[in-house]
């Protein structure tokens, strides 16, 4: 056997682990009985075992030696030298972190996560502030490992968006901070702000069909995928051929109509994903930033937008028994509320609760930050970007799940998403003068070609911004994300 | 680490990838897109090869081999000798059959199943016969390498229940049989007969309440289980305390609400194993006819019963919308009706279906019968005990899947099921006066209780006749079956 053939023998092995940790997770948050959880994760230890232990073995790390040397190298195809490539370069990384390392953070984590819930419940910042300076510490001994040559928070943001770096983001968010807190000043100011109707409550079986057609429209009748419910929404994949997406149903019916279409979006990247490299490391998405870009996609240009309810929005109000016009829903959906939850934030201000956190993680790993001063600092960014006094800190500093998990570098990629949304929107129109045309008749096949064979095919070929400029011909940019903004608040709040 | 806690070490990560197995397989059936077949068959043979692994491996066998070492052996507790004893019966089985075998016969296995399907489908037994030919001629050779000393369908059956054979079977079944047939046709003669009233049609959210209902009632509040849907009900273990269930809800109201009782009498032995045997190989039924037995019991001694319904109708009617008087119901519910199709017989015909399968696999592997004139032997048979002609194929000799995977041995532990179960109702009974009483109440603490301590804790510490004659006295005998049932159809049908 090749050593190529050898190589994807032992990735397509990895790749099973994947999955069935996928459906272990997933079933977990959807269907398992809740007394189940201690056995529930020691299978998921075991597996995850199995995974590493083929992941870090030496058959692999000498396979992969062997197919870089010159000889075999100029003898693979183009695709399996990036293959080669990307592959080595991730189990290179995943070498130079010492095990005993690995072990003592990962068990700092399952730690710092009990005591973070424990902390958010009884708001009680005090407990956690410890295990946040520890995460911390960890975080930059971990990223001196993978490159001590770069600043530690440089490394942290491309372990979820490869050639993400700190230069690049406040070149993007410091001016698109700028834009948006005008934006929102100029919003507050309309005669309509605060005047926005509230859609009533929704019977939780009208919101089931709704979703199920949303998911449909998007992931297309084909059944390959499966929607569920599950506490908060999200998108896994078992295999090429089963996407699973949740979502929740609950009193605010827009919560379950628009979760569905951004872990629908998610899904279809997962389900477009080339066919060609299945059971391979490139079948996998470019980066964080560009999967968010998928479903904020389809969560805030089509399903958001005026156009996907001029013709839907009858079909809609029947199934939901609402007695409310169709500008007042839309103005409802879309409707501008500065708060301090980021999951529940409008689209305008999402993107500064993100910068907030951005500004603050790069600053506390880079060291111009302590964790004594953070919770002032938080706060004090609320107020002055959104306009809001936390009272509370699990309102505050320990709202989100993400620190507790030492997953700083992750926040910045759901503001790329939107961005690149916006860019991948922009193009869309350039190559189609009638997208939104489509959108209003609910024909989503250009989209979805579109969005198949110039985002979601190349796997992970090409690095995220890489692929976005082969797409769009543009990569991280700002511009196309603000007048989008500016564009839909003016004909929403009369600017 | 003593040798003991080492098994044990290596003994859980087995359940686990049992548990692992159980969800795959669960998910497959209840939730997974037809699409996604190929993978999950690879994602199940990958966790399969883990278990064999493990479960083959010399550190297991040495293990074993120390702990029954005579100094090792006598100092372990009761409890570790039958764990030790059992286990290494197993394993040492186990390894006896060469593993090109195994592969070989699998594989066999798996071909036959497609071919069988499609067989079945077009109703061309012939197509199959070849396959069924080798299937018998493997399942021999694999009893010899077990124990060529005794007849290879004992060997086959002690494969799905200890300590069975022939010998024992023709005793309780031969009588039985002549039971069978002349209660059947008793019945046939009633002026009652063939003028039961049929049940219309129920909507099917109400027999998901209903089936939601009675799982409740047998498997109890705690939510340690879970109800759901699939082609073919069956019940799984995923973990101590993840029992799952599923059944179909159709056209038929009776065939989700037996089923649903069936599955959960199975759960509910599941949830019942000791707790001091979790992890070990000991956590598991004392057999399959054992198994069967608390299947049956929930089914037909509590849910088709007359007490049961005695005071819960008037609640089922109002949920199902029915307008059919208590008695019309039950009678319908229990009608009698010789039918081709085991899976759809009722209670008293049942067990004919059984025994013809049994004879005829009996003869089949111990050579007194051939392949060649199976098909006759099966249809003369039908006609003989059940009064019905078989037409087609696919209604006869190819209707149930069982020998397509060379499950030759299986089919007894159902009809055992049965007779034990009506063991254990009269066991129930001699303990406690008012048994019928509690199941009009749906009161089923004094029974559940009761199951747990003498039957369910217990796991495999006892083989499976042992366990009935420790919990009722005595053993496999159908004397309390047929009084049952001749008690039940005599009162039904007014004979």
């Amino acid at each position: 056997m090749s050593d190529i053939k050898k190589l994807k023998l032992l990735d397509s092995n990895i790749k099973k682990f994947d999955g069935i940790l996928s459906l272990l997770s997933f079933d977990q948050e959807t269907l398992m009985p809740k007394e189940a959880l201690d056995e529930r994760a020691e299978y998921i230890s075991l597996i995850a075992l199995k995974h590493h232990e083929l992941f870090s073995s030496d058959e692999l790390y000498d396979l992969l030696i062997s197919l870089k040397s010159r000889d075999n190298y100029k003898k693979l195809s183009l695709l399996n030298k990036a293959y080669v490539n990307n592959f080595f370069e991730e189990v290179e990384k995943k070498r130079k972190i010492p095990s005993s390392f690995v072990e003592e953070f990962s068990k700092l984590q399952g730690k710092s996560f009990g005591v973070w819930e424990k902390a958010k419940l009884e708001d009680d910042y005090d407990s956690f502030k410890p295990y946040l300076e520890k995460l911390v510490d960890y975080s930059k001994r971990k990223a001196a490992f993978i490159n001590p040559d770069i600043d530690p928070y440089d490394v942290l943001l491309q372990e979820f968006e490869k050639g993400l770096s700190v230069e690049k983001l406040d070149e993007v968010f410091i001016p698109l901070k700028e834009e948006l807190v005008s934006l929102l000043s100029k919003v507050k100011k309309s005669s309509l702000y605060g005047k926005e109707k509230f859609l009533p409550s929704v019977d939780l079986n009208a919101q089931k069909e709704i979703s199920l057609k949303i998911a449909s429209l998007i992931l297309g009748d084909k059944k390959n995928w499966v929607l569920s419910e599950s506490e908060h929404p999200f998108s896994t994949t078992i295999s090429p051929n089963d996407i699973r997406i949740t979502t929740k149903y609950s009193d605010d019916p827009f919560f379950s109509l628009t979760s569905t279409a951004h872990e629908a979006g998610h899904g279809l990247y997962e389900m477009n994903l080339g066919k060609n490299l299945r059971g391979t490391f490139l079948h996998q998405a470019a980066g964080l930033g560009v999967h968010e870009s998928q479903s904020r996609f389809w969560e805030n240009h089509v399903v958001k937008s005026k156009s996907f309810w001029s013709n839907f929005y009858d079909d809609y109000a029947k199934i939901c028994n609402l007695d409310l016009s169709k500008e007042d829903f839309y103005l409802s959906l879309n409707r501008v509320q500065p708060s301090f939850i980021r999951i529940k934030a409008d689209e305008l201000t999402y993107g500064l609760h993100v910068i907030i956190r951005y500004e603050l993680e790069r600053d506390l790993i880079n060291g111009k930050l302590s964790v004594e001063n953070l919770k002032d600092a938080w706060n004090k960014k609320y107020e002055e970007y959104l306009g809001v006094k936390v009272e509370k800190d699990s309102d505050g500093i320990l709202q989100d799940v993400h620190w507790s998990h030492a997953y700083f570098g992750y926040f910045p990629t759901y503001l790329i998403g939107s961005i690149y949304s916006a860019l991948i929107y922009d193009t869309l129109c350039s190559k189609n003068d009638n997208i939104d045309k489509e959108i209003s008749n609910l024909d989503f096949s250009f989209i979805r070609t579109w969005l198949k064979h110039n985002i979601h095919s190349h796997g992970s070929t090409l690095g995220p911004e890489e692929l976005i400029k082969y797409a769009c011909g543009e990569g991280l940019t700002y511009k196309n994300y603000v007048e989008y903004l500016n564009k839909k608040y003016k004909e929403l709040y009369d600017l």
